[in-house]
């Protein structure tokens, strides 16, 4: 097995190529402002809404900005993801983009539209049981047998310079409304998006304050931030969140989060749902469950509040947006 | 009953006015591109989400433009309007936001989010029958009693002028991206956004392809344009699309799309229905009926095809999002 592609995180060099070749295919999502949300926080807020990226999430730019790196005489062995969705759409349609082969080890649980929506893009589909098969390991074993290039959804130089393109778009758009935002609060699974934002964002403002929000449960950046090693989830719990259900911060996001981050905040999948209500009555947005966590902080007041020195200006980022009919059914209903 | 007030159409100037009014309260909504729209359409596409706007429609726009008009010394008496519910909640948000009362004379069918929403923005509510009583009558009356100040929802050129920075938008941000769209698909109700609009555009870019969109049973403009003369609609006709309910084309709004309308096209229940699975499932947006005609148009390829010398770049106008949340599920679930 190859050694992952550049062994240490992105530079901002890296994430400005990036931008450069995400810049004809991926949409540069908006920075929105709305009167509803500053209500509703308290707060002057700013969306950056990636579920109206391609694919419907922000995974799109970290993917094909991997593929983009593949060497032109090794992309026809083809690339191969594990993902829980969202991620495998992005590697999907850029595959697709480029004419390559794309297998994609997906949980078995996955919302279906993601696992149709990723068919839908031309890959071939290997599903797995979450909670007794090792991801890794299929997806190894599939790379070891094509010679396909791995992909990872964070722990990959490339992906994470892809995603640091949303902080990039931040720090022009808001430059652009002549707004300096004090916080940013990010979904965090791995802490790709995270992490490539934090860069981004931080190179630019050195004192904006960049937070990963998980879910309850899921928290293993936030604890691993707080203790200042690399801890993993307890195995078994279960969130509605199935954007970010990884089990442990990677190697190379958790050297550039540890370094960056301001902290972590955690939300309750209750909350989540209140956030995701909130988002389709006052933005109309369609945001899934793993996508509203940033969005479900800020509106639970898990930062200090401005009167008491904290944050007035903050961007929330809304990672995604592909959540199956039914569950946003019940939870706009509720 | 004091005349209404201007009883020309808006010019480019009033247009060009308007926008600087709303400048710091309006959200100058993104154009957006789509992939998966691009490919479902087979044509350039480009997205104008006036759901996205405060209060959730673009009628917020000539609100606020109509009642920073309104002569500071008049506008302690207050302001009236008729609307089935978009317009209502952008004139109560336009009121509260000059602190001046404002009564709603609202349907009593309209969806309860309309009428919540308006509440919650401080408006007086006075509902009514729709297919046993007259609303300009009712608000006629009340203006007579108050002096309040009469803002109607499309034949009101202050109003008019509002709309039409929808197309200033248009005009400026697809230039940003460097595209020179050949149509742009409205919403159309009584017609004072595609007639503001059509404005704009036609002025930039005289060969652009403006067309109303409308319900079936209430396609009064696209057969007012036919005819070349105002039709009403058949009493009695239903349709989702409750922000498009209007009996007949305004005055001032058939002026000027009778002149500057490049035609109209009509969609079914049922198309509102698909296109609205559509944004929930590929834009990640929430439209609500009246609001998805356009798209619906564009959909349903109701244009000409590129092949066959129709339009290649189009705008679509999404004109609101504010949908029970109830028929929202139906909607994504069917």
């Amino acid at each position: 097995m190859r050694e992952p592609v550049d062994a240490a995180p992105p530079t901002m060099d890296d994430i400005h190529a990036a931008a450069r070749r995400l810049h004809d295919v991926a949409v540069r999502t908006p920075l929105l402002r709305s009167p509803a949300l500053d209500r509703a926080s308290g707060r002057r807020s700013l969306i950056k809404p990636e579920c109206l990226q391609r694919t419907g999430s922000f995974k799109f730019r970290g993917a094909y900005n991997a593929v983009a790196r593949i060497p032109a005489a090794e992309r026809s062995r083809g690339v191969v993801a594990f993902s829980s969705g969202n991620h495998a759409q992005g590697v999907a349609a850029a595959a697709g983009l480029f004419d390559l082969p794309a297998t994609i080890v997906m949980p078995a649980d996955a919302p279906q539209i993601k696992q149709d929506n990723t068919r839908g893009y031309g890959a071939t589909l290997r599903l797995y049981d979450r909670y007794r098969e090792q991801r890794e390991a299929i997806g190894a074993a599939i790379q070891a047998d094509s010679g396909a290039d791995l992909i990872r959804p964070f722990d990959d130089s490339r992906v994470m310079a892809g995603q640091g393109t949303v902080g990039l778009e931040i720090v022009e758009q808001a430059t652009a409304l002549g707004v300096r935002p004090d916080a940013v609060l990010v979904c965090c699974g791995g802490g790709g998006l995270v992490g490539g934002t934090a860069l981004a964002v931080c190179d630019a403002w050195p004192d904006c304050a960049v937070y990963a929000v998980e879910p309850a449960g899921f928290d293993d950046t936030v604890r691993s931030l707080r203790a200042g090693t690399i801890l993993a989830n307890a195995p078994g719990a279960r969130s509605i969140c199935d954007a970010l259900l990884s089990a442990s911060p990677g190697r190379l996001t958790f050297e550039v989060n540890s370094r960056l981050l301001a902290g972590g905040l955690v939300v309750s999948d209750d909350e989540v749902r209140a956030a995701m209500a909130f988002a389709f009555r006052w933005l109309k947005l369609v945001v899934e469950p793993g996508g509203a966590v940033a969005l479900t902080a800020l509106l639970q007041d898990r930062l200090p509040r401005p009167e008491d020195g904290g944050p007035e200006t903050v961007v929330v980022v809304l990672s995604g947006g592909n959540v199956d009919p039914g569950l946003f059914a019940d939870i706009v209903t509720a």
